[in-house]
């Protein structure tokens, strides 16, 4: 389908998409256990989570770029800029990406100093609403972030790697306090199923999913009319 | 009207613009309170408000690019590089985006641990005269940045982002530990508005206009002097 | 030999190049042992390695770019990408480098601060096989980096330095509580050398190198594969 | 005269370049004392230098690039790309900037917590040779930065803000526990001053210097001999 996602990348879909969708989720997150048993330094996390998603999109192209979270997947797929099946596809790749990685940390990090995995809990005291506020919050941005690097006529698509990069890190310097930091469904549901503990998980797909479509609807109708010939 | 700050650009201005500098505001202080209760880390804050105003400035366009504060939309008036009726437009809409901001970090936030919403203050041993010179110089290097980067002649305009965000993070890691860090009247009085609180307010206007004035004076009359053909 | 990697560089070999890689290597690692004693930030250490290889990629041209390390030497050589000559003149140079480097932070840090020179050690509770497994994973990614930035059809390599320079931070960043990180055997022979110190030393040969000829096998066969015209 | 520097920055030279550099010079440190009395953080410090000259390089033109620095004056002095009247303006200026915002950092800070304004002292058990050969090593990295970025068959000068402002934060990183990081004599002068404090000021001097000049005899004699028609 002509999109202007697809012009921008200039690239024909192929069918092995899905496998690089699958390593670059998998990829996604070296998540570093603090091994020596304190609470991670949230810089640190932030820093991680957010060069490992400019470097996997610079280096693994287009299905690399911003396949890597189901949320951001949704939004495309909403914005009309995808194919349902398209979508699915890289959905499942994602959450077998996450699952692979966590199961990956998981059997490399001593049991003493395994900590949750990365697990994305609600800290205590934000009540379960708060915490898919902000959630909504800093997935509205990264989607705002993504929808702007991959319209042709803003010219972002070159910088899009460290945009969206940004953007992650971002996000977790603002939620890491409440949540951790999900903005990413797939990334919270490969530890929840390592470590079998799926408490308030529905936060972190109501949440994404709900700033993703938010976003959607910002963008297509109030910063880049999709229905008229105005250019942003 | 014709001037560098719209032909770098290249975007015909529209009614709308006032509605992008309210969500640019809106969007531009994810304050990261600390929910441990401690005080929050320097790095953390500064590093979230500049990669905060640089993906605004990316990504929503030139209204999101420089109109995220009184201070630097005063220096592009000061410096006949705006009419007055779009500088009063975005600084309503500046300070509507800071007051919203804070009321929503307020209701997602815990109270034990609300702390005071960022809000800035003159740190105890600190004069108010020392914290207006403290703001004034970094919005001085502020208001130089923005007034470079959208000067055509010097060509930085496409780093724009880059460098602005760089400048707040700048402002943050000096000022800090004497105020908060305002450079900006707009995410100063959101705070103040939300917590009843404005000990020491006025400082918070008066150096970073004073600061922005001191800026537009030395780029107009020093370094690219705008009364001859000398070219920086 | 024309290969992607001589004519992206557009430079013609010389004999000079040892010596370059040489200086390179040397100037690769000012360990920055933390003198008050404590045992040194993982963002301060990650930060200052990151920086170093982008630098000397920038700065010192095309044996800089990436040559600094025998793991992606190797993974050049494997993926028919330089000759056997150069890689053993490169590797030579460049554990020749790392002991220079480590000898001269030897002598200008005092005794009881000396700690072990940036040794890399296998943290106490992982398993030897556990920290190979994680030098494989991250010299994976920095060496899927490399050679994306050195092939011409992706378009990256004048984003090279920043690039590769970003992954070293990351493979930092995740791998440091378990290993120090190496992610390069003679970044570890120096230290070691000096020290006299090999306990654990294989894992440090060993899991870069896996590390580097999976990335070589996943590039040439998975993303970019080599003996058919699809582009990337 | 016509040297690479000159025709990089395609602008002639005018008188009032002194007046630029002592602007930069004096902005070039908003020197954040740590106002709870506890010694700063190293990457706090190190981030707001890097981040500052970057800043004066790109939105100050060529006078600010790379003339905030005697020992990178000298560099160019020694390697014929500056005439003497030229260098000796610009020490002075340097020199008087640094003063100057020594003694505004000191009008703002609170006597308790002023510090010693950021002084470069050597720190405790590290002998003064020592910390010459560390300044001595900084430095030449930074030179070296500041000539690969001035000469244009490297075709790096437009990222020269970049490039040398992460030499001098990557200097900070390495050399901040040794000597408070110098690398650059006004720097260290100007506080001097202030606190009427000379102990090992000497070392501030000689170390930078002879960095810088090592750091010319490598470039133009190793890297990129200026003797042959040799392209790097
Ligand atoms: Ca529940
Ligand atoms: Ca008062
Ligand atoms: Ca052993
Ligand atoms: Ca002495």
């Amino acid at each position: 389908m002509a999109s202007p996602y697809h012009s921008v990348s200039g690239k024909s879909k192929n069918n092995d998409d899905g496998r690089v969708v699958f390593l670059a989720s998998t990829l996604l997150w070296p998540l570093p256990p603090d091994l020596s048993g304190g609470s991670p330094d949230p810089i640190h996390v932030s820093l991680t989570f957010g060069i490992s998603v400019a470097l996997m999109s610079a280096c693994l192209g287009t299905a690399g770029a911003v396949h890597l979270n189901p949320a951001v997947t949704l939004s495309l797929l909403a914005g009309v800029r995808m194919s349902l099946a398209s979508a699915l596809l890289y959905m499942i790749a994602q959450v077998l990406g996450a699952i692979t990685a966590s199961g990956f940390i998981r059997s490399v990090t001593p049991p003493e100093v395994r900590g949750d995995l990365g697990l994305n809990v609600v800290t205590p005291g934000v009540s379960e609403f708060q915490a898919v506020c902000v959630e909504m919050m800093v997935t509205f941005q990264l989607v705002l972030c993504v929808f702007a690097t991959s319209d042709q006529k803003a010219g972002l698509s070159k910088m899009a790697p460290v945009i969206v990069g940004s953007s992650v890190t971002l996000g977790h310097l603002v939620a890491i306090g409440f949540t951790g930091c999900s903005m990413n469904p797939a990334r919270s549901l490969g530890p929840a199923i390592i470590t079998a503990n799926f408490e308030s998980h529905w936060v972190f797909w109501v949440g994404p999913f709900t700033g993703a479509l938010l976003a959607t609807v910002t963008y297509d109708l109030l910063l880049v009319p999709r229905w008229n010939t105005q250019s942003l």
